[in-house]
């Protein structure tokens, strides 16, 4: 595994545990954590449980003891190293998105396509038992034709214009803002959920504080703005409507800054003959509404998503027990170990995450295009 | 009152039954109710509390014994019927949206402010309590500068293909489809709310069922579609990013096939120290963040707004105690009075409806214009 | 009708608007209000919409111009009242709880059945529309053999000591405290709803605050607890477990210092096959189980109790348009006056009543009872 | 660690991950589990990473590699296993409830006292971080003087008459049924949440069905019921009031017939200054009062119990990122730890176990007495 912040402590603990509670077709072994700083990657190899470690991703890749590449590092990594492990022969597993620019993402999927080993995207939240449920549903018809989205992924950790200016402010290094860090998700799930891609998208990005004060001890950021302060340079928040094939319409929203929204990633989708809702600050429920029920009774169901016929479910505890956010990796794991295993191409797939970066693009082509916003104007 | 349908019950309600719970500083009379149909006018007058009944409204707006109009007819007969009831010297309350077309809404913008009685278009909404309050804590400061507001619209009554082509879904009468009937509230509430007008909009308009029945004892319609069907020539749903003063943007959607979702008319503004989110169909509850308290215990407030403090509420009920949807017309000719008895002008006033005008007028012409969309392509 | 406080205003309400929306089998003439003090009911009178005024119940009763008795007055007053005008050929409508002892309930009951004209209690919450859903629901067979109750009704206007000592508060007046005011409505409601009987009862009844300061203007109570407080005579909060008829059990609490709760009267019914769940602060929702689903897709469905198909909301608006809670009154009106235009025995009956008061004797019995309460002890 | 059910592989999961993420003072080794079939403890060992197995509690116990005993076993093993454990000079964890007797848990109480290891009562609920808020709100005063509990533990698997009769149904393996099972949560969480032990209560059991077919392979279990089927010999609801020192008074409910809850762990607090509300079926919310807010905006606030400022959540995601189930155990797992390490008495110790078992036996001694539930009869 590459990296070992966040996103590694939450990958560490899915390759621990999927084999606790899951009866994979593969042994995982934890064989090596990679990371600049020898000191920094040597304690968290210990405190996660890799048996060793290396501080250049090239001599990983460049091990024969190891047949899966994790990455979890910044955005403006993901092609080189991704690339190298596929032309060494290993599994990929990548975050998501999938690369800063959809020329890396293209680069990306064609070695994926080229390659003897499988790839996938991280995009967890499809391992949300709630929304594979819900996508269980949509597949089987319960929705009917599926007409319209409407999507929004709202955190707030950016409201305070005091907070740093951190490396996912940066567009050298993220790629984008609230847009792909957020977005990227709803995007995807979307798509998922839908078995549609968006083919447009009318878009808006704004970014309400300009400047930021520097990370304490930080210096590759250029200083534009004063003493000790630099220029933000992705989007705080992403607005779009967007057209999917066969008739689908959706609306979008990430932002960094809803005050009291923690982690709202939430998604509706309509059809035909009923609609789902789901919110991931709950996310062991879904709201399921079956437009086939009798007036008189029907309503939006909370389904509790805890038993045992519910995806992933017969594996953890008795209905109405919760699971939380690292077990949706922990699904990762079991599902991405699965397809390496059975020789099936697991899903995401790099090319649907091309697929994602292709829209992330058109969100931002469009929004820096000149007169798609209309005017409100006099008598026209 | 010209018009007694769905509407017209309402307002009836609320004629009969301000003065009974508001202390109204001139007393009301309910003197005429008009319609075409006599047989049906007289019933209604009846039913509803008038003392007697016109079959022309302009023989109702030539009647000396009345101060006040009010109108809840289809949009495309508001111009004239308030342009002539101004003219006469009448105070005018006209239904949302104000008219069908901008040259309309534009012409009646000039009649209320060259005549000498008040005018104020029914956007009810501003008038749920919780929706009062909401503007009260933006109004003090209470959610510090606005960010961002999304705001849905949501109803399901046309799912079914086969409900029938009534008024409501023609451009002649309508002027558009969800757009008007539910983005129109959606539109006045953001810029009511956040105390700014939209100043430019990127918009989607879809409609899902391009025929359906021609209703029963119809004629007027043009059955293009084939044996009993017609043309539905209003849209099914409009989604827009906007851009409103001081930097706010917004998100909307307005629909009416969204499945189980009933009138869930829905409204959440983020401010640099606070949010407030608010749905319909919880009417007599607000969500209230306050991003200035301790993060241990922060979080969404559920306020009940029934407390005598709350707007409107003392003249109702004991706390915890809730009221419903005609409250918001009584609430309304409340105002209303009290504006005309006082000589202050009410809001919304035409002005402030023709404003919603232009916005929906915008996103009709940003939803035609080529190129507004962008798509989703390969590496650009 | 005889008083004009709180609940004279809604029932003035019911009676001025029940036949503008329902089609009533009777008009409805609001001939006289009546009260002891001139200058209070004259003016309530015009305001209310009464024709003409009293000031001693006797008088109204004896006059031949009214048929039905509509009793709004504190509970040691309603014996007198209801009997007097039962024995003059009235039909009479008296608020809950039917009276203050069960001897008076008795008489009450007695009158009733002696009497030509037609008696009900005014437990008006069975006029909720939601409820009478959950009660057709449950007479369905939707819910299989009932086997729990669970009733609360939570406020907390008696959190501050220093509120002062009101007749709700003295058992002269008021008969019991949270008991009455609030309990007796969920022993209707579970009664009602369950169609069993209560047939014992294990309670425990508190005042956590024993004295208060006497009312503004107060005489009559007795200034025990010093200069200027009084004692407060009832309970505070009525928690008890109850048998039913057939094997159901359940458990009740009534309390008016639950911080934060304003009038959360909920109510939770488990059958073999199903459940309904009710909060009066969320009034236009039933949650409501059906145990026959599919465990995948099963879960609590939020109806939006709005459809013409459910009781009384053919009447008012579309769908997702809410109603408050004086249309429980407007509703009683309305069955009310049907059913003593048809000559059929309105119900809750003056016996339901009775019933009522039975169940409350008996919680009054129990928590005075001595070992009822088990000490937590050492090895038994 | 005994046993290797349910509970074992929760149990199991905390060892392995506590030092993961939390900084214990002392390292984990997962030495033995123990269990009576040696195919299964063996092959339970391996998949929950055990580095060796017992068929006999008295070898692990004897065995000087160990220094902690985790008992998990049904509740009429936990004495005689804790009590050699503490001889043998172990630490003990011991699952709840703490026995089936409070003759047991006197002996339990009394052998914690006198040995040198530490003991604590695995009642997990306490390490909820949204309930050890809750504790820290409430010892901060911010509720005020403490009035009422209202506690339910709700779950529905024993609906089905067809369920077998599995352990948990008979009183010598389980010692009770809903009561010890799920009110003995309650219990525990009412006195640790308010400080306060209950000094009696009024309590009514009740079993809905009595009779269910004996489990597949079963033997031991006297078949009374006809064929294949045996007696239900423990309560499935249990209801009762308490009351505890300081006047604060509660209400309990425990049933495994409540259709459609799962696993509805319900707790709500009054005080003279606010209130908290919590469900353990939402467990990384909790609803807080603050009854000193302004009355305009006071409300239940929805508080999101993710801020690293919240106990144990600084050790997991960023803010909005979910926790589940397990983590209880693991959080109960750190504390266990620290206290032994740090050489303070673990809460809550066997003496708290104890409390809890003298209020079970309470209510069973309650619900079997003649008297305490009061008929409802004629006048009085």
């Amino acid at each position: 595994m590459v990296g070992y912040a966040f996103m590694g402590a939450a990958h560490s603990h899915a390759w621990r545990t999927a084999g606790r509670f899951f009866d994979l077709p593969a042994a995982v072994e934890m064989t090596a954590l990679c990371g600049r700083s020898e000191e920094r990657v040597r304690a968290a190899a210990e405190r996660y449980g890799w048996a060793s470690y290396e501080t250049d991703w090239r001599a990983l890749v460049a091990r024969e003891d190891i047949d899966v590449v994790d990455i979890c590092t910044p955005g403006d990594s993901h092609a080189p190293i991704a690339i190298a492990a596929l032309e060494a022969g290993k599994h990929v597993l990548c975050e998501k998105p999938l690369a800063n620019t959809v020329a890396e993402a293209e680069a990306m999927a064609a070695a994926a396509e080229n390659a003897t080993g499988s790839s996938m995207v991280g995009f967890n939240y499809r391992r949300v038992p709630a929304l594979a449920l819900a996508r269980r549903l949509i597949a089987a018809g319960r929705l009917g034709d599926i007409r319209q989205v409407r999507a929004q992924y709202l955190q707030d950790w950016l409201v305070d214009p005091d907070f740093p200016l951190v490396w996912r402010l940066r567009e050298e290094h993220a790629g984008s803002g609230a847009l792909g860090d957020l977005g990227a998700h709803s995007i995807d799930l979307a798509q998922y959920l839908t078995g549609r891609p968006i083919t447009s998208v009318g878009a808006l990005l704004t970014t309400f504080v300009a400047e930021r004060p520097l990370p304490a001890g930080s210096s590759g950021l250029s200083a534009t703005g004063g003493a000790g302060r630099g220029e933000v340079t992705v989007d705080d928040a992403a607005l779009f409507t967007a057209r999917f094939g066969g008739g689908v319409v959706g609306v979008f929203e990430a932002t960094r800054f809803a005050g009291g929204r923690k982690n709202a990633m939430r998604i509706e989708v309509n059809g035909s003959t009923g609609s789902i809702a789901f919110d991931v600050e709950s996310m062991n429920e879904l709201a399921f509404y079956d437009g086939t029920e009798d007036a008189g009774t029907a309503g939006f169901r909370r389904v509790l998503v805890t038993e045992p016929t519910h995806p992933y479910m017969d594996a953890w505890w008795p209905p109405g027990h919760l699971i939380g956010y690292e077990h949706t990796f922990t699904h990762q794991v079991r599902d991405f170990v699965t397809a390496v295993a059975t020789g099936t191409g697991p899903r995401p797939s790099f090319a649907d995450g091309l697929q994602v970066q292709r829209v992330l693009a058109a969100v931002k082509a469009s929004a820096e295009a000149s007169g798609v916003h209309t005017p409100v104007t006099e008598s026209r």
